[in-house]
């Protein structure tokens, strides 16, 4: 350990992530809501456990590999938020995980439901009813989710609750209107499925943009992901300040060509991620005027304001548009404490599957 | 091997593969121009192995850390196509690696090519001077290619010649018109270059858009990359023919939300590239018609015009739109030769530095 590594690589400032996992919790336990985070981000045990140990209830993953990864580490409640579709081999592997964690996963159809029942049932494999509260991804619309309830009852799962991911949060000036969408969308959800007699435990939600404004009267739980780090995307949306970004990209200035400052830190460490309100494709966290104008895999070019060009072969501060894609793209994070550096590992980089 | 991965997974028609680097080695040779493929695209020593054994001269990379690994593979004689900023460790690195193989570095600036001779001199390590031709990105101006390549002369490390990636070839209707400025860009750095009387041996281009149109009466080497197995953006750019792209994602249906094709390869499979033209976040091989209109880390949702949705469960191959993005997600690609299956490793994944 010791020395950093040559650059391109991810540097997290570990007294920033603390500082933002235990913000997170405390506001959790102030609103008396469950946090189970979304370990997608990070990928790493480290991360989880200190997450765990800061009153996190579980962990939410978004894959069976990701499931099994965390369970195999020790964490001993997981819920793979996504409308999986279950066949033989993914049974096998849900029935193996929930010998070892209390196991949920997300269904959004009746058939799906149902064809979950059929492989899982008996399983102790619980299941959440997605529903769809404005992003227009996945998820039954609210009024059905009592339906799909139905059929992962009748077809031998039990229903755990509803849950939803707001990701139209993702915008400008939508923290609050996503939060209030979310939440009429959970409490249709969840009354729906009540009205049909089963018993709704949880009512999830939750996103990084949105959990400020999230409705704790309705929901019982919240799932953000992106909160342990920050990134140029929570940053631009005014969700997170500069101050709390715990994760950048060390990059070394190579070229000076056109005038501009040409990085050593394109989208193959970065992540090719440019939302529609973005102003560029990543930032430098030391110049805040500055953007990533042309992205390329090895090469990011900044246009930097009204400041003489830092010289050949200097180390800046990167901030990567969408820190979970940037981080999935490392096999480890360089944990900065004081003048010591660790790595940590992403142990479930790349576990899609 | 034998059967294949649970999707989202990346498969490789291997005929199709093969076809690929027949064509375009058989094209370099008519032309007679060298071909040195940018093994960044597939990272796998098999296709390298493919490349060279069909008359690659040698292969191009993009990092120290990929030409280390494929040096250690075998590959004698490897150029580095990025203007690197040599530091004490890697001139170690870099001398290590001459021992190894045949090794060239790019500079752009006056700067990088003293500091590059001050730290490699005597290594055997050679540098060719990258011009801009159009993209913006690195690069010197073409009439600056002669003081570069004075700077590296007198510094102590031998100059092979000049390069530049067409970049702009990535556009639609710039085929042709970014393979004239590449041309003229390439010619006018070498007069420069030899009017000082340094020997220009190599002149050195080529994208895989650009390939067809390359005047090889100035250029004397091609490197393109993504020709091996195409993408969306060179479907969409007319460069290369849907029934010669060789790697698709296979992807399972996941979900029927609001009348649409939710699928399970996301962003952290596909790679989150989309180019101003591009007229989705991928597409789908067997339906022309479909674009993936939304993609997040898990989901690609499609708009599938005029066609009854693909059952839930069903699998689909879907064209990335980017596939180098896509290749250095994976740990391996699983490739089909008839109905055989097998997997080859990725090995230079995430080798950035």
């Amino acid at each position: 350990m010791g020395a950093p590594p040559p650059t391109p690589y991810l540097r997290v400032d570990l007294a920033r992530l603390r500082r933002n996992v235990r913000r997170a919790a405390d506001r959790a336990t102030r609103a008396r809501v469950a946090l189970r985070p979304h370990v997608k981000t990070h990928k790493s045990i480290e991360i989880a456990r200190l997450q765990l140990s800061s009153g996190a209830v579980g962990i939410t993953v978004a894959t069976i590999a990701e499931a099994e990864l965390f369970a195999r580490l020790g964490c001993t409640d997981v819920f793979i938020a996504f409308p999986l579709w279950v066949d033989d081999r993914a049974a096998r592997r849900l029935r193996d995980l929930a010998g070892a964690a209390a196991v949920a996963i997300g269904v959004d159809s009746v058939a799906g439901a149902a064809n979950a029942g059929r492989l899982l049932g008996g399983s102790g494999v619980e299941v959440l009813v997605e529903v769809d509260s404005g992003q227009h991804r996945s998820g039954a619309r609210p009024a059905d989710a009592g339906a799909v309830a139905l059929a992962a009852q009748r077809s031998g799962v039990p229903v755990r609750g509803v849950f939803t991911f707001p990701g139209h949060s993702y915008a400008p000036d939508a923290l609050v209107s996503s939060a209030r969408d979310e939440s009429a969308a959970l409490a249709e959800a969840r009354d729906a499925v009540t009205a049909l007699g089963i018993e709704v435990r949880v009512v999830s939600g939750g996103s990084t943009p949105s959990l400020a404004a999230a409705d704790t009267d309705v929901l019982t739980e919240v799932r953000p992901g992106v909160y342990v780090f920050g990134d140029a995307q929570q940053w631009e949306l005014g969700a997170m300040r500069r101050e709390d970004i715990a994760l950048t990209c060390r990059a070394t200035v190579v070229s000076h060509a056109g005038g501009r400052l040409v990085l050593d830190s394109g989208s193959k460490v970065l992540g090719a991620d440019r939302a529609a309100y973005a102003t560029g494709y990543g930032r430098l966290l030391d110049h805040p005027d500055a953007r990533i104008v042309q992205l390329s895999e090895h090469h990011a070019v900044v246009d930097l304001v009204g400041t003489a060009l830092p010289v050949l072969g200097s180390q800046l501060d990167v901030v990567p548009n969408h820190v979970c894609a940037a981080v999935n793209l490392a096999d480890e994070l360089w944990v900065q404490e004081a003048r010591s550096m660790r790595a940590w590992q992403v142990s479930a980089r790349g576990l899609n599957a």
